[in-house]
């Protein structure tokens, strides 16, 4: 069992995934999770949501999340992306079932508290912030659907104890669900070759990591792609035996990533 | 085994509908469909994407679905709208399950074929209608979810035999569905007590309608409810045995729609 994350960037060939997926399921057991953020930003733009950072009185900044913008996130990963994906892998003839982590409480995530922002001088409480981790997955949904012989395509949102929607990492959901089915590995599929040794320089991909020097790593990681070392270091603390990162670009992205053309660490 | 269709208009009180589903899910099997028309309505107003109605050289009038119509109706319908109602279910602990017709195939149609439509005197051909009718239903996938014990909650649109997403009536597919689960029953909730013999007396709900006479009563039906009258027909044919009109606006809508406060069709 393989959980492959797919990232939500434009130049993401889904076309080329999917027919290496299509061999590739023929003899594993598949779960696939997916962002949409371009899209995202994209249907954003057109309605005048846009994506909130808002910056703690300690300075660590993170996104706010308020009913307008959790409702163009479902209509982007929930609505646009996961059918549209599904519907690509089905015309190669790949059983796909989208979900996200609210259908049967897929993703359980317990609600980030109230926000304590700055604004210049002044320290307010942002209430209403529907954003969440992911704490637990509903492994026996998935294994069920597993078990019809069909690839569950998942992505955010999650939904909490009690039943509310929340904007979630999808990095960091994915570790925990490939903790869940116990999944010896996971392959991350981004918008570069690898991790990158120089984030300018798109060659310097780091080919090997050894998971116990992970912490190491980070200073390399440039934005979301620390996201992706801690998703990293919490599945290995869940079992997850060896993660992929690879190129999400290019033909044959799935056989490149597992030859090792990426970053393995293991 | 009943399927409860549930329309998609601001007035439907979901709230209610979840109240009396909790307990009624208790002693049966359900499979719910939903709309959304008002969402997306709503969503594509917004976003400046009308619903596009054309005419037929023979006078037929019809929607015309073309790209950014069909992303409004994924954002609305699979988006928001899914998504939505799972949550609200799962809060009332319904172990709900959101999923459309594009998912493993469960809705496959088949594509209307292109438009010929009528502007002024001219007659030209309308490509790209994303536009299709249910003709098969994936029912193994359905009843593994049920048989799971959860409560499949599904929504447009389809898919074709080819893996293209359409559009489509969700009211047709209902009935298609209810044979495939050879399910006894269907229930349609509505904003309206029933099927009423005047449009515009609120009051003059028809209580029974025998099944066989049900060619009689389309005079009575305007605007969409002509379209649950022609999926009550499709649903006799394929073997339901009685379906019920009730209305999705008032407290306890199942129970009383089905002890006979709307209206019965057997």
């Amino acid at each position: 069992m393989i959980i492959i994350k797919i990232g939500g960037g434009s130049e993401i060939h889904w076309e080329y995934i999917a027919q290496n997926l299509k061999r590739f399921t023929n003899k594993n057991k598949v779960v696939i999770v997916h962002g949409a953020s371009t899209l995202r930003d994209s249907i954003g733009n057109k309605l005048n949501v846009h994506t909130q950072t808002v910056v703690s009185p300690s300075g660590i900044s993170s996104v706010y999340t308020d009913d307008k913008a959790l409702e163009v996130f479902l209509m982007a990963y929930a609505g646009v992306a996961n059918k549209t994906i599904v519907a690509q892998l089905l015309k190669h003839a790949i059983p796909a079932v989208g979900l996200t982590g609210v259908d049967g409480k897929l993703w359980t995530a317990r609600a980030k508290p109230d926000l304590f922002v700055k604004e210049g001088n002044k320290v307010r409480l942002l209430r209403n912030n529907h954003t969440g981790r992911v704490e637990t997955v509903n492994a026996s949904l998935l294994k069920s659907i597993l078990d019809e012989g069909y690839v569950p395509v998942i992505t955010a949102p999650a939904i909490t104890e009690s039943g509310n929607i929340v904007n979630t990492d999808n990095d960091w959901a994915t570790a925990v669900t490939a903790g869940a089915l116990h999944a010896q590995s996971i392959l991350y599929l981004f918008e570069a070759a690898g991790l990158l040794k120089d984030f300018s320089d798109p060659n310097s991909v780091i080919s090997h990591i050894d998971k116990h020097a992970l912490q190491l790593y980070f200073p390399h990681a440039q934005g979301r792609m620390k996201k992706k070392l801690l998703g990293a270091q919490e599945a290995f603390k869940r079992g997850v035996k060896q993660i992929y990162f690879g190129d999400g670009r290019i033909k044959n992205p799935i056989d490149s990533a597992l030859s090792g053309n990426g970053t393995i660490i293991s």
